[in-house]
């Protein structure tokens, strides 16, 4: 590209806003100078970048139950209080403590060749013998494929592949996952002694993703592995030479006892209705191999960013504004279920609950919803005011993981929709590092957030 | 991001479309159902990934004159004749030949003490003394700040910064991309005899940033280099300490009389109005220093599968689609000059003319521009088919650098909009390399280029 600003026509600033039809006070070019603000506090001098390398080089595989875990729940707590909260609090709940151990191992055993296999546990799975577990394999597409299959004493091999045809990697990561999520339990029903499962991810590479996996009572709990999608090729294309080929996993993990751990709550107390929440949160945990700079160091580090914003452009909010990062999402979401217990013990009311956990890319906007399913609808009305900035969807959804104890007690809810085509090729895994967040695209998603907060705050929805 | 398929609510598949004014056929179902294929064979099976890493790899540093470049216009006509193209051409183009020479070298004086700087020549700088240029400097902000300095004798470092506060980078490029290619012949006229200029990108690192410098006939022509941005922190700040410090600049570039060069061209023929043009297009050569990965062998990788999806799905188009990659780009513009007065001599109608030069990743829009003003206008009636690919913008704009003397020949043209927040970390840098590009970011700009091209040839523009 040259000099010239191929790009010039698009606008820094909405210079004419459509006339609206209710709420008071009406949406008005206050708020786009508003908006304006709130993206210049963000994209000019803002320490968010720096905080998610802190947090991901101090406590990285933040996993429930971890050190690495509870340091970080003391670091944000500190970040929050900075920042000048009225209150930051660590909301005490009990998470599920699961270790990984010593690497785990897997590798098959053809014409008196063994192989070894890129391969993570799952997270949640129970350990091999520690000899390891070896016997034949069966290749399946899905779960579905298990009714038709003779499983009885064989470690099942998931190798569906996330469907690329899925413009949102998030829908293929939906479908594909029920192999990773339900596969081992549903396996074990059936007689199966082991589960292996195609990473989740578009890439092809060696890169293993793990994950959580749900057990059932009613079955037995076998071990499970993901292997990277090159691992994966190359197990599916040594059983086509030879079905009767052996793999042998070892894992060597282990469950300890609920541990007490912590959600970090920091707010700003609202000017004229402090009972009503506007919350803007994600989670802290991470996987134990991980980093977890995406998933959700960013959603944490922009959460924490919306209340510097509103403090920095000098915005008092009506509603209470609150941060919320959640305890436990990844393998278990006892955070976000005692947050909405204690929220409705206390009677609290939340305007609404905005999640990020999509990868800290540049904002196209949110999934919003609510018991009624209007209030997307109601939302759009602000989408003026975001185009400007690149941010265009308005879509129902059910804002995320963590809001969904929310929305279930009858809260609206929200969910930031990022740029997410690079999203899967790092998630779960050891890369997902510092490196892989542009310090630009962390700050456009804080400003989204931030702006659809005041907007809600003034104009409510 | 846990296995709750939070984007779900997207939609993949467009199942109502809105009602439409005009042109003949109508825009109807099948349409939706035509996109919906150009994007499953982009998403599902596409050799443009690894076509683009064989082009950066056989052919970096593809800058006019070079082997690398010539070697590339081979390379690609055979892409295009593998494909199926009823007709490619390599169309003869005179274009400069500059060569960057030994490494260039900057480094300041201060206290006895010398300190190397990250720098690379600026494209067509002239080279310095062997023995290089020493002189004492003078740090300005902006090309303006010439006006009121006394810059006699002195090395001019133009240091102003890309401005943060645009979303769209290309606009702050734009304003601060004046001091690199005006900079040197404006400081000259000044009595200037040197100048160093801040890299043009938003990322603080060391990593120098070339790009082409205009000299100009009435003014000297003086020596100019890029300093990485940390570089010209560290010069502005030992500049702070000893405002009387001097710099050698070392360049050992020359130019070579003009050199034979090629346009590279394919095409399908149209079947109804083969003399009518629909062109897609992007610029083959990139800097010396550079793989040219986004800028632009994905923009050329991407105008030849926009042929290859056509051809995928069986469409016979009714106008010609031709793809040219263009020679010359980065310092010159005569391929496009060339192109656009041999199709003026021809009488060649161009319907459209959409490039494609803001680097390889998710598409976010087109601009489009015409004689009247209106084309974006009429472009938008195809909006809603786009929304279910995440393309929302049809803005007014002039398409890009190679489809500019095209426009002034009163041909519409049009330029991919993609999400650019990364683009000017790598622009004009060793760093512009492969694996900064993501396999379906790169497909789904094809795809949206595809998906236009096939409107406007069902639906004219």
């Amino acid at each position: 590209m040259r000099l010239l600003p191929l790009l010039a026509a698009s606008v820094v600033f909405a210079s004419t806003l459509p006339a609206q039809e209710k709420p008071a006070p009406p949406i008005d070019l206050g708020d786009a100078q508003m908006l304006r603000r709130i993206y210049d506090a963000a994209l000019v001098d803002s320490p968010a970048f720096e905080q998610l390398r802190e947090l991901t080089e101090k406590f990285p595989g933040r996993l429930s139950g971890s050190a690495a875990y509870e340091g970080s729940t003391k670091w944000a707590e500190a970040q929050l209080r900075a920042l000048g909260c009225d209150r930051t609090e660590l909301q005490p709940v009990m998470v599920p403590h699961w270790e990984r151990g010593a690497p785990e191992r897997v590798e098959f055993l053809t014409a008196g060749t063994r192989t070894p296999l890129a391969a993570l546990a799952l997270g949640g799975s129970v350990p091999t013998d520690p000899a390891g577990l070896t016997a034949p394999v069966i290749e399946l597409p899905s779960v579905e494929a298990l009714k038709n299959a003779d499983v009885k004493g064989k470690i099942v091999f998931f190798n569906g592949a996330m469907n690329p045809r899925y413009v949102i990697p998030g829908q293929a990561y939906g479908e594909a996952g029920a192999q990773r999520n339900r596969g081992p339990a549903e396996a074990a029903k059936r007689g199966a002694v082991g589960v292996l499962v195609r990473s989740l991810t578009h890439a092809l590479d060696d890169l293993p993703h793990t994950g959580n996996t749900t057990y059932l009572p009613d079955a037995p709990r076998i071990p499970a592995a993901a292997l990277s999608t090159l691992a994966a090729n190359q197990l599916s294309a040594a059983l086509r030479a030879d079905a009767e080929l052996t793999v042998t996993m070892q894992i060597n993990s282990r469950w300890l006892p609920d541990a007490p751990s912590a959600n970090v709550i920091g707010e700003i107390r609202g000017s004229e209705f402090p009972e009503k929440v506007i919350l803007v949160g994600g989670h802290l945990d991470s996987w134990d191999v991980s980093p977890g700079a995406h998933d959700d160091g960013a959603g944490c580090i922009q959460s924490i960013e919306v209340l510097r914003l509103l403090k920095a452009i000098g915005y008092q909010p009506k509603h209470t504004i609150r941060c919320v990062l959640f305890a436990n999402e990844e393998n278990g979401l006892r955070g976000a279920l005692e947050y909405a217990r204690i929220a409705g013990d206390k009677k609290e009311n939340h305007v609404l609950a905005l999640e990020t956990d999509g990868g800290g890319y540049s904002a196209r906007g949110f999934n919003i919803g609510n018991a009624a399913g209007d209030a997307h609808l109601k939302a759009a009305r602000f989408k003026p005011l975001f185009e400007p900035y690149g941010v265009f969807i308005f879509q129902a959804g059910r804002g995320g993981a963590d809001v969904g104890p929310l929305m279930a007690k009858g809260n609206t809810v929200a969910g930031l929709i990022p740029e997410a085509q690079r999203y899967f090729d790092i998630h779960h895994t050891r890369a997902d590092t510092i490196d892989k967040v542009n310090k630009r695209e962390l700050e456009l998603g804080a400003a989204a957030m931030a702006a659809l907060v005041y907007l809600v705050d003034r104009h409510g929805l």
